[in-house]
């Protein structure tokens, strides 16, 4: 089984790894998630902190042995193809290959080369499933319920996965979700997406349920894409005075790493009701969860 | 002990290591192998995919503890001698230290500074003697039988430790060897080992019982030790059509990284008689079988 | 509990876990110190072989699980604070975090983030105290005592966290400390050390029953520290000469790593009363005490 889009996992399936992310939690003994003869490969071809290390932590959660592996010290500095690694990789047996790559679509084209479990874990601007999944929970624990739920995600949508996968997600699982971005961050196709498109982040909040902030990279004022940082703050950062407009129980979320002082400021990514800790926490359980599907 | 050259290594040694690595194959259990107090340390001071990741398979296999060094995140970059590092890391409690080198040698002034066990896993173009190990694995697994084989290795032969330590390796144990390679990447000394030399790759193919093809690295072009790329896959490159002309039973190896189009063909890399995955497989279990030796 | 300063470690605390490293000497089976469910987490942004490994071999001593992250790898690179950064590690659910970085008191910083215990693996200039407990229990180990003895400590004092915390900590252990180095690189606050301070390393060198050589980086000769790396050897490098009028019984020490031929000559670090490998090998059983008591 891999995990490569939330488009391709079935609901159920989806709602079985959340529910059994429960299991999973710090301090949950779970005698019957021993996998000790089983091997995760980490096959990251981009810099990560979070991800790399909740997928380590999860799969050790599990007994796992986890071998990694990272593109400056291996033999893609000579040039190798990525098949030849990873059919190396899995010669050496290995059950779970947990990759991202930069170029969209690379884990497919990995599933197709060997027989042991893929997953995605980010390809270019493409999708990132599991985050998805752990947002989900993350939404779910804090309010107990998804559906019927209005999910505000702000930022640069046309180069985030993560908000791919978290549109995906969500929307199967029954929220209403609203895109708020400059009209340059969205992406081309954004009229077939299950969401409501605003401009205007000010009338939004009111309404959320959830504020999703999307990490604002310094590279796209380069690009023209916006006009600079701090007008981009003015119009779609999350300030100390827009996060007292957010209803009562709304809670924030940001995928990490944040760009502190452009999308969040410092002292609302404190707040007693962002999430943003909590998410890293969660994120643990639910790869757990997922590898155990898995295996 | 050390395992620093095949040429050290005594014939009855190199037996048992090949029948004991039968215990170590995946989904063989083997309860008297466990090493759980025992530590290997990972020493490459060249990058590495398939012979780092293998050590450190065999050694979890073992329950052996494994720790890595690499030259960049250590106190090597700021200019500690290599005896330093070593007779550092022996302190720590090291019961055998698997190194990589650029330099010839290398592993023999290690071993003479520790006490710990020594294995060279490359030194320069010198030896690699736990390649010649797996591939004579491979070999008697998949023919049954060394002495008497012909064996052709083909490609940058004067460049190539893999080549060395197999030559070394499958003369003693009985096989015929032919090399075929331009004059201008065979050994100086290439009178004084006991092989056949030829330049014709097509006379040789239908003859092979295992045809071993080498990396051809780009760099040789660069230093005019081939014409180009192009003329030297024509003359000394698997393709298809050589492939069709080898015997019935023959079969292909390849010590990786390969570059595909350059030295093999991609469709003869997957051909069915192509050894070049179960060469990496096979590695894990010799490599388990040399470490129950050692210790 | 953290340990960031000497200064801030209770005498008797001190005491206990130089006691307490008997236990966790190689070959000491102690049953009790078992924390499989715990996590160590290396934080290190600046290079280290033996700290990073000894602190590793520790932890690996009490079964804890360790998580390593380095600059390189992860979304440092990305820009992400520090602070982003450890909290996003301790909440994948870290129990220690032995930290190194550049800049001095950064560990009080992510103390003051966390609640996870931190340890101070070396910041900036400032204090290096596990070097500090691993040199006081290999002086007392080889001594018997540390009271009453005549400490010398030689080289680069102003830029030298191990001198600092080894200052520290000895003299209140009741030893008196001798201070040898060129004026340019003492501290400018060196009155307020509990040190006698000498610029004749010929006129000490007799009355010292332990003589502790620093590193001496090739960095301050091009900063006109020093006038020349062959002057400095000749006034303060530890030659063979010169360890001949040492005690007959005085111990020479190194953290490590050294510039033979600059601040020791290599014959004197390999002589019988040079404890510089026993230090690196002290140092596991010290930190797997520090683990064992912070635990």
């Amino acid at each position: 089984m891999n995990l490569l889009s939330v488009a391709d996992l079935p609901l159920e399936d989806l709602e079985r790894i959340l529910k059994k992310a429960d299991d999973f939690a710090p301090g949950v003994g779970d005698p019957t998630a021993i996998h000790r003869e089983k091997t995760l490969a980490l096959l990251f071809f981009e810099d990560s902190t979070r991800t790399r290390v909740s997928f380590e932590r999860a799969a050790k959660r599990l007994k796992m042995e986890v071998m990694n592996f990272s593109v400056g010290g291996s033999s893609m500095s000579k040039g190798e193809s990525l098949r030849d690694t990873v059919k190396t990789i899995e010669a050496t047996g290995i059950d779970v290959v947990v990759m991202r790559h930069q170029a969209s679509g690379a884990p497919w084209q990995v599933a197709s080369w060997i027989k042991s479990s893929v997953i995605n874990a980010g390809d270019g601007w493409h999708e990132h499933p599991t985050q998805a999944l752990l947002d989900c929970y993350t939404i779910r624990k804090a309010t107990g319920v998804i559906e019927g739920l209005h999910v505000v995600i702000v930022g640069d949508i046309k180069h985030s996965r993560v908000a791919r996968s978290n549109v995906l997600a969500l929307s199967r699982l029954g929220a209403d979700v609203t895109i708020v971005a400059p009209y340059t961050l969205l992406p081309p196709n954004i009229d077939s997406w299950p969401v409501w498109v605003s401009q205007d982040l000010d009338v939004v909040i009111p309404k959320a349920d959830v504020i999703y902030m999307l990490r604002m990279q310094r590279e796209r004022q380069t690009a023209s894409l916006v006009p600079s940082l701090r007008e981009y703050t003015a119009s779609y950062g999350l300030t100390a005075e827009r996060a007292e407009c957010l209803p009562e129980n709304a809670v924030i979320m940001h995928p990490g790493p944040m760009n502190l002082g452009v999308e969040i400021s410092a002292d609302v990514a404190d707040l007693p009701c962002s999430l943003i800790t909590t998410q890293v926490k969660h994120g643990v359980a639910v790869r757990a969860a997922l590898l155990h599907e898995i295996l």
